[in-house]
């Protein structure tokens, strides 16, 4: 077992902690180095350091790993992306070069679940709506708010993986009925319903909640012509990628009042314009990327799953066992 | 088995279907009578006309039974009251007279726990917060969201009744640690803790939803002392009944942004004034006592749980067998 040399280097914004459990636990496993702000650090400089070092650490805030890396990594034998998000700082030719990355995994897949849950409910209640009518003075929403209830809504799943099943965990409670499309999984849960296609899916729900990656094929796949398909108030729930659906497809239906929205994610670059209409569309949440966040207090052990999941990848590779989710081109190249 | 007269008498805003499958259904246990509109039917007539029916029929936007009903009943047996509330249009005259008169019993239960998970999840994920920032132009909500997730969460609840129950089954796979205070149920479901005060409740809990009746002993229970006790940005939903809450402690506490609420209701005349400051707190969500309406579709079959509460009851009166949901002179106070 050989006690690893560790280092971190973050800019400006660095958001990894320099004391508290998770630089304990990391400390109890190696000799860990923390640069606060390495922003004034010469490149070269940088990168010797980095290649005095075992394992590089970065996350959000980290200084890009200097691509000379890429051709003399020196000592460096692993670097460990503490979050998923890594394109502003590791580059694909770190990432060629045979080097192992890795990154959070399914660290975030109960959130995001829970965020597309809280979307859903919301919506389902009209919340944005009754928010406005509240803040302009008035009182009950009148006959015409589109409040429903989960049970024995028709609820479609688009895409089932990591965080489709955990959101079926989640939502069955409630008592909807649930039609799942994926091709790409043979077994559903235990009382999921199957649509064989999207056309299926959107003719038979009145809510789908969207928990596909984003490929070739899922690319601009909810179209219009989808979108059509559902209920007057229908809704659409999407906290997997923006580009998955067209979007100004949806943003014309949503303008007309005929369907309902909860968008953690967008189209292209993930926003909208400040002076945008979509942002006062009452029929429609936008949760800007961060539905999944939890700002409020760390979990008991103080330990989160992103750390966690750190963690058990540094003691594998003293271990000399696989590392878990390692990045390759494919993956690097469909990332955020 | 006897084939029941019945009669409904609605006034201008009568919101009793005419036609559809509850009238049909009706229709099929017995001779059914709907005067639409009858506010301009003399007291009299109306008392003399419900007097010629085995039962009357009534809801929101019922004409009120007359009090002579409670001296002479005619061939009046059997008041059902298809909603919940009813103070409007039965007196106390009419329940102490002894016709049995019932309501919709549980039939709201599962629309009002799942109306508590919708608030907890759009308060403890800053929707409201999250609404206004994007509305006045901006987009990433900033590190001091205090965006949360249920996963770890300390949960506390206040009363463990038919939707106390309800709730924690919908809230138990989000993965909080939950806490009971309810002095009167012995057993409590799988995995949760029991508070043996509302003190150790809320010294304990990161958010406390209440499902408590109101009563003497819980008018006002949660007070000043209690929420000084839960931490910063702790949160309160409440579905249940204002007076429990003392309004004035959470109003101050919420306008000083130090916890965060999602109300359904309020004390008092349940509602603020136009002007209320309350209504644009972002840290806090009105919902006005509809989050549990469900106005967007009706369920297979075309019967919601207040209409199979009400066709079970006119069955169980055919056949002589014990109502459910018998209003008492107790219950009746106590009800909204």
């Amino acid at each position: 077992m050989k006690r690893p040399k560790m280092i971190y280097i973050g800019n400006v914004n660095s958001r990894m902690p320099t004391e508290g459990p998770f630089v304990d636990a990391l400390r109890e496993l190696g000799d860990l180095t923390i640069i606060r702000d390495g922003s004034k650090m010469p490149d070269k400089e940088r990168a010797d350091l980095i290649r005095q070092h075992n394992i590089l650490l970065t996350m959000w805030g980290s200084m890009p790993v200097p691509d000379e890396i890429a051709e003399d990594r020196g000592n460096l034998e692993y670097i460990c992306n503490i979050t998923g998000e890594m394109k502003h700082w590791i580059s694909l030719k770190i990432i060629e070069s045979g080097i192992p990355v890795t990154n959070w995994g399914d660290a975030p897949a109960n959130s995001i679940a829970e965020g597309a849950m809280a979307l859903l409910l919301a919506v389902l209640k009209d919340l944005h709506g009754h928010i406005q009518n509240v803040r302009n003075g008035n009182w009950e929403p009148g006959e015409n708010s589109p409040g429903g209830t989960l049970e024995n809504l028709r609820l479609g799943i688009y895409g089932l993986g990591v965080i489709g099943v955990r959101f079926v965990e989640l939502v069955k409670p409630f008592g909807p009925y649930i039609k799942v499309y994926d091709p790409y999984v043979n077994e559903l849960p235990e009382g999921c319903l199957r649509a064989e296609s999207l056309e299926e899916l959107f003719d038979w729900a009145q809510a789908v909640v969207i928990h596909a990656g984003l490929t070739d094929e899922t690319r601009k796949s909810v179209t219009a012509d989808l979108l059509a398909r559902l209920p007057d108030n229908g809704i659409i729930i999407n906290t997997a990628r923006g580009d998955i659906i067209d979007q100004d497809a949806l943003f014309a239906e949503l303008e007309k009042g005929r369907l309902r929205a909860g968008l953690d994610v967008l189209a292209g670059p993930d926003r909208v314009p400040p002076d945008h209409p979509a942002r006062k569309w009452e029929n429609c949440i936008l949760t800007t990327h961060s539905i999944g966040r939890n700002q409020w207090f760390k979990p008991p052990g103080g330990l989160s799953k992103m750390e966690l999941i750190c963690l058990d990848n540094i003691r594998r590779f003293i271990n000399g066992q696989p590392l878990r989710f390692i990045m390759d081109r494919e993956r690097y190249l469909r990332s955020t």
